[in-house]
């Protein structure tokens, strides 16, 4: 169940409810965030809800059946709209585009990304300065002081920045140069991370495991509202598979799926979903009919020339025709 | 390789050539479909393609390595195009809707079908007869008297008929009452249906096995081409994986692959490939944004009476406008 | 529900118990086995299972509530027992070795491998001759002139043999031919085929579907005994996966798992399992341990000179070793 | 490649190897171990490897394509043995028994599992403290209070501990309360803990991912090597598929894969495996055969009461019984 409380609640109200909650055999779980407060009560027990729902200081009270709570649909209705300041709004109303990169590079690579950005009206670009990489020899990314350059130059021109955040550690440092964490496949169920992230309260794209379930998605996600953080996007990247005809299967069932389940916005990553530059247009279009409140995706100056993800990363001309194309999808769909 | 033979060539020639091309190192099979005289050489020695080229009467020569050749792209590069009669078309510059129960009932539930498409200026309906079905207890359909019925209905009505055939010694029963046969993805590997209905000629829609690769529905249609029917839809119905959230995974990566990979038209049935009526809407969309030829799916007076598959169809109101929106979906496409 | 009839039931005796049957709601599914009378019911009514196991005629009664009925071992709680003829015993107390190549090639290769078997003391011998195939132009098996010679000589030798049937019009042609039926991965939901296969009667080892559930292989199974084969073998050969290091998962977690779920015995194929030579050797010394009743793998005298299946398949000398290993394996499995 | 340096070499010698590495093109990583010193040169330039080879200062020199290579076995063919102090061995000659409860629970199960290990010969207990879980609201283990008690209880037995590490920031709290850390399948991608376990030196047991591939395991295992630890298991923990009739696959094809791969030890979880508690044996006497360095497997006083994971978990007397079996499987496998 969920019970929310009036704001500024004074502490025996809550205190009461608390005793109320657990009265009726039910472990409470309270939850202060950004927007709210809650107490989460976790329990099976069959209960009248009329009683909770009267008490002083509830300002309102649901049953949710789900595993996952905070983030289901089941209590809120209304589709969660994240605001990353300057007019940047992500979810119900707005579709996103964010572009950018695999990995930061250098000054130049930024400011020919920002410029293609700007020309499109694009206001959040990606790239990486800390990169997951399977083999330990691999290059792991500019690090903190990518991040920083990244941030001066797309700060001086009005561009918002998501980038990938690989462990607890690091959100302290990037926490002032980042307007939105990702977590990657890789990192979806690191517990730590994702507390963490939860009480650092700046916004997060999860995405979802490499062979993830959407429940597993939905309860990582109530791991970050439930540390105090409501600022939270889910990310179909792709689902592995045995077909080896693609990189991954990018999985748009996902999509309405989620957008039923929970109030959280839903972006979708074509360049890993399918990871075959030819076949990014077709996926992304696709992922904006199937219901997505966004797309991110991999563009590079010269993308035979990236220092990561090359076959899977638009050029710029290639990137201009898909946002055009990708608004004209989203404005049927918005007819419809 | 492949070799286009000259339309009536005469018999020395073809020996002649045949005889060079085993003189190579090559196994020669011929090929006679609907539309040509084909000589498809399998072998890996380099040779001259020249020496072949200049043969009289070969029309054309391609090499092509990959396993599967004469439904490739790489040697046919315009779209194949469908006509089932009576102006009714499939492919490149056709959007096709395909619509009607899992299951054949009744004369009234066809009437009423047909009723539904006809109001929506739809020419395609489908309807199983003959059903597989995992339990040997459960409904197996109508069969052969359901399906005269069915084809009678339509007949009168300007409507074309798919439908699954599941084994050779059906072919000849059903083929006078069938304008496309469908091979389902439990029999995406019958060689011996794949052979026949080859030899029968018929249009047919060939599913993707249930946890089938693209390499091998490609080469499951090479088996109807090489025996001598050009008239081959490939169909993506979702695969099996990990995921409980829906029945499939309604795989839309391999709509741009196959279309680049074959000359083939591409349908896709999200019905059963996410399995929700909820989410048939947005699958279907989606299907169309990313490339799709034609969409089939089920629909029913009423889901919740339908003999199997109800939690999947659509009723006709919802049906209706799935319709008219992926039209407007395919027209915004064809403008891109 | 299953009613075990007594054997000679008269008529009317039958006819009262199937309208008791059908009183209660469930539908009744008569099956004349070679070793039984049963009435199947379906249904989900509640009833009084004494008001039915106490009517003249009845031998026995059960409720299965599992989709698969007749093979479940709620039922039948003693395992099946094939009998092949001359003392060649599958399952329950016995060890079955079953090997050989691929394809059937020439008779000198079925002579090379019968004395192999002899020497060894192996009964059953697999071969190929009907050879499903991904791509039409490869290799498809001598077909039944093959099967004759592959007869002649394994018969002269007490060889019993099995070979792999796909198509209902084939059976005829090899019932006489043959001692086991092998129903291929790909021809595992061919519903027809299994149908056949129950009327026919001979034995019939059954092959999990290429990401086929143990519940499908269950439903499988019952197909072929509701319509009167009692004698069936299930056959774990590998799953579909994305892990790219072998062949196929050879999923041995399907062996106590089937075991416990039915009475029919189990028999693994590490060959198209693993599908590496080097490797077959531990996946099939696991799958004893695992409670397998038998083993079907892959030898040839020159297994890289084999038609097919090469990179999988033992020589003689690995073969020795293998049957001596895999014996005493199963020795101390028995002394448990 | 892969070049071993003489014990104690001189910084000048070094530095000559280095530069003439560099100068062929190769990126050169330096590696110092518990037990080596070595430089990994990463490129794909061909060179005459006796220019390398006769260097001053090189002990030893070998080419390694595969995208591991300290851990790979074309290197280091003798399979590593770790030594865990007071005689307890793991690797090549030993069979380990791992086994203990999914969650430390309180000082009288540690006894009563202290109890059974040694009462059966059994040197390291499992169990867990940090308890990585799905939802955010379930039990999620003692903590480092409950490790204290878990290794004072231990300690005072002779019995090792093997418990899951899950963040960086556990480590140093952890090190001298642990014999083992084990990385678990969630983590088994989280690159910066595999970095500091490396740096940390204790032994790691590596449990693949959730849909890991090999490849994925034994470059994930390279990172824990290459930062300064030899001392590192693999562990077969068991796949995620489609098949819903056990909680993963247990892969065991993946035991002699990975043994001819790598010369690390390999050991095997039956208990998350199929997670099914009558079929734990089964599976671990398979593991056995097919050539597993040791199981861990999860036992508890009373399975049903335990905190997590009872339903795969054996009761003292199966516990006891698996291990006789096992022991005696393994003497019939080294007999061989």
């Amino acid at each position: 169940m969920i019970i929310q409380l009036q704001q500024g609640i004074p502490a025996e109200l809550k205190e009461r409810i608390l005793q109320v909650v657990q009265g009726i055999g039910f472990k409470a779980n309270e939850v202060v965030t950004q927007e709210g407060h809650y107490l989460v009560g976790i329990g099976k027990k069959e209960f009248d809800i009329r009683t909770l729902g009267q008490l002083p200081g509830v300002a309102d009270i649901h049953r949710v059946s789900d595993e996952y709570k905070l983030i289901s649909r089941k209590w809120r209705v209304e589709p969660t709209q994240i605001d990353l300041g300057d007019g940047v709004l992500i979810g119900e109303g707005n579709f996103s585009v964010m572009a950018g990169p695999c990995s930061i590079e250098s000054e130049r690579q930024i400011e020919l990304v920002v410029e293609h950005l700007k020309a499109n009206d694009v206001k959040i670009m990606r790239g990486g300065v800390f990169k997951p990489r399977s083999s330990p020899y691999a290059f792991r990314g500019l690090g903190i002081d990518g991040l920083k350059m990244f941030h001066r130059i797309c700060h001086e021109n009005g561009i918002k920045i998501i980038t990938e955040v690989m462990q607890v550690s690091q959100i302290e440092d990037m926490i002032n140069y980042v307007d939105v964490f990702q977590v990657g496949a890789r990192n979806s169920q690191n517990f730590n991370l994702l507390d963490a992230l939860g009480e650092a309260q700046k916004p997060v794209l999860l995405k979802r495991g490499i062979s993830g379930t959407l429940e597993e998605l939905l309860q990582a996600a109530e791991y970050i509202f439930s540390n105090g953080n409501e600022k939270i996007m889910l990310c179909e990247r792709g689902i592995r598979s045995y077909e080896n005809a693609y990189r991954n299967v990018l999985d748009l069932n996902a999509v309405p799926v989620l957008k039923a389940k929970s109030h959280l916005p839903v972006i979708v990553d074509p360049s890993h979903g399918i990871g075959l530059r030819d076949h990014v247009e077709p996926m992304a279009l696709a992922a904006v009919m199937a219901g997505a409140d966004g797309v991110i995706y991999e563009t590079h100056q010269k993308p035979e020339e990236a220092f990561s993800d090359g076959q899977q990363t638009l050029n710029f001309k290639e990137s201009e025709r898909l946002i055009n194309r990708m608004r004209q999808a989203y404005a049927l769909r918005e007819s419809f």
